[in-house]
């Protein structure tokens, strides 16, 4: 059985969103178990209202809810009975394998990485996530804007644990580059080019530069950026898919005839939006803590919010932070940076 | 009557696709005419099997060919009768209203930024694409990878350029929007929040930080960023453009009844790609420099190199360069940064 410890009042919908969402994800996920954390009395009629299943789904009450615009420094210090922070002490003490939240995003980080502590190592948390490529394969980008400027260190701290992560989750040693503008060693930023060293030199299966175009072609299995460049790269992306899927509604919604045609073409245009359905790549992991957290979109709906459990279900289910901790330690160990002081410098 | 001058011999399959680009432009365009840079007998040749019309289209001999491949450095010392280099000059000359190349990109860029200089405070050229955008509209999005790190300044020097560019071509004062991670003030890293500050200070239409999905809503017409940041973005959206059309693709070739599908969808598919056809996005501008030109890519084909002849011919004609050089010279006497040495630090 894993144990998810949910905060039930996250998003920009609470209950209305998170409960559903739960109950879809319990009914099909038999091992599953869920700790609600929120305030109890709603909650609970919440589930009565969705008919939830008895059983596998028990409530946790905190007193307090982290606003969707509060300042991350703030909800740690106040908002200590929050169902942000409830939810990831029963994490810290072991009676959850995984929290997930659609709440205020810095402030389940700042919350996270108090509680939970970073793995040995690893001096910041980076924010990581799996998108859709070609043939059905998936490729991890992170930083997606925890970290604004990294040093090559830190950026070669999230190589690895993206890497380790991908490996316990799909059971291969995945290639890993580094987003850059060219894929000659020689391009980018002095930070990008200390990083692409201390890459090489590593025990990682790394691959050299990437560019954005590469992220979808499934040649690279964990593309490593810092928080800007990320954050900048997936909402650029995010933005393409939703224009894109709105110009082909538009053209099949000109006339008549492409009226018809769409008609026709329903079958492929569901498979089609199905395939790359946003919701079902959801799930943004925070790596790199000493706990396994996601955080779902805060504007999701139900949908969208069991996949986010989905998400951090099958990471505690491959029991990947054991797994990243030990691969960690191994990797960093390899580094020539180990060594001395500043290799890279 | 507006004068092109074309590096013939650059792009990845050379004359077989700058011949019938250039012809199948002149006979769109009744008031263009064009001078064919490189070897004459060659160009001759491929003329007469293109059965290219007689008039409209000179040729001029160049002995020399910059590689695609070759360091942008030697190109500049040792190919001064290049293909590239002779078109640019004959811009600098005055012969011709605008140059474009299909060639190198590094060599196009060095030899027009030495042979024709900057903007009078323009430190760097820029290199600019027009994206398309919800509506029909269009966004300008620079630079695209000729500066990796720039300064505050430098990025205001773009926002400028842009803008001007943008008002020159479309007779309204743009929407200036700064490449971020957050829509907030205070986001993003030092320089970029440097640069917020000197933007909000200049007489642009500054309308704040945007971000990466912003590039395509119509909200934002000029999006500024560095180098890096600018690349990797126009890549990733090249890269998510091609992954979704092949994707579409795929599922209408699924099984016999998305196959149907697709044969009745044909005209609405077909608008929706000649929609979003990259290569009516081909040409990108070398924006800041004190002459016209136009980059096209270099594995384009006939129709796309095309377009970047058009894009340089509407550049052309609107004049752009002498409005860019009296706006970049009222923005610039406008900006507080031109009262005290700098402002912004």
């Amino acid at each position: 059985m894993i144990t998810l410890a949910v905060d039930a009042m996250g998003g920009d919908a609470g209950l209305a969103v998170t409960i559903p969402g739960c109950v879809a994800f319990v009914q099909r996920q038999p091992n599953a178990h869920l700790i609600l954390v929120g305030d109890e009395t709603a909650i609970h009629q919440a589930l009565k209202n969705a008919d939830a299943p008895s059983g596998r789904i028990s409530v946790r009450h905190a007193a307090q809810v982290v606003e969707m615009d509060e300042a991350p420094q703030l909800a740690l210090k106040n908002k200590k009975d929050s169902s942000m922070r409830v939810a990831i002490n029963l994490v810290k003490e072991g009676e959850a394998q995984a929290a997930v939240s659609a709440g205020n995003t810095g402030a389940l980080m700042a919350t996270a990485r108090f509680v939970l502590k970073t793995i040995p190592g690893i001096e910041r948390p980076a924010i990581a996530k799996f998108l859709p490529a070609a043939d059905g394969s998936v490729t991890l980008i992170l930083d997606l804007g925890a970290n604004v400027d990294c040093t090559p260190q830190q950026l070669t701290q999230f190589a690895i644990i993206g890497s380790e992560l991908f490996q316990a989750l799909h059971s291969r040693t995945p290639r890993v580059g580094l987003l850059n503008i060219g894929s000659e060693d020689i391009k980018g930023s002095d930070t990008v080019k200390q990083t692409f060293a201390l890459l090489k030199n590593s025990k990682l299966n790394f691959i050299g530069n990437v560019e954005g175009n590469d992220i979808f072609t499934g040649k690279v299995d964990v593309v490593v950026a810092d928080g800007f460049v990320g954050n900048i790269t997936l909402k650029t992306i995010e933005g393409a898919v939703k224009f894109i899927g709105s110009t082909i509604k538009q053209e099949f919604q000109a006339n008549l005839l492409t009226k018809l045609g769409a008609l026709a073409a329903l079958p492929a245009l569901k498979r089609f939006k199905n395939r790359l359905d946003p919701r079902k790549f959801n799930g943004a992991i925070f790596l790199g803590l000493r706990g396994v957290v996601v955080k779902s979109h805060g504007g999701t709906d139900e949908t969208g919010f069991a996949f986010a459990l989905e998400e951090a279900y099958h990471e505690a289910k491959a029991d990947s932070l054991a797994k990243i901790e030990q691969g960690v330690a191994e990797q960093l160990a390899a580094l020539p940076s180990a060594d001395s002081d500043n290799a890279a410098a």
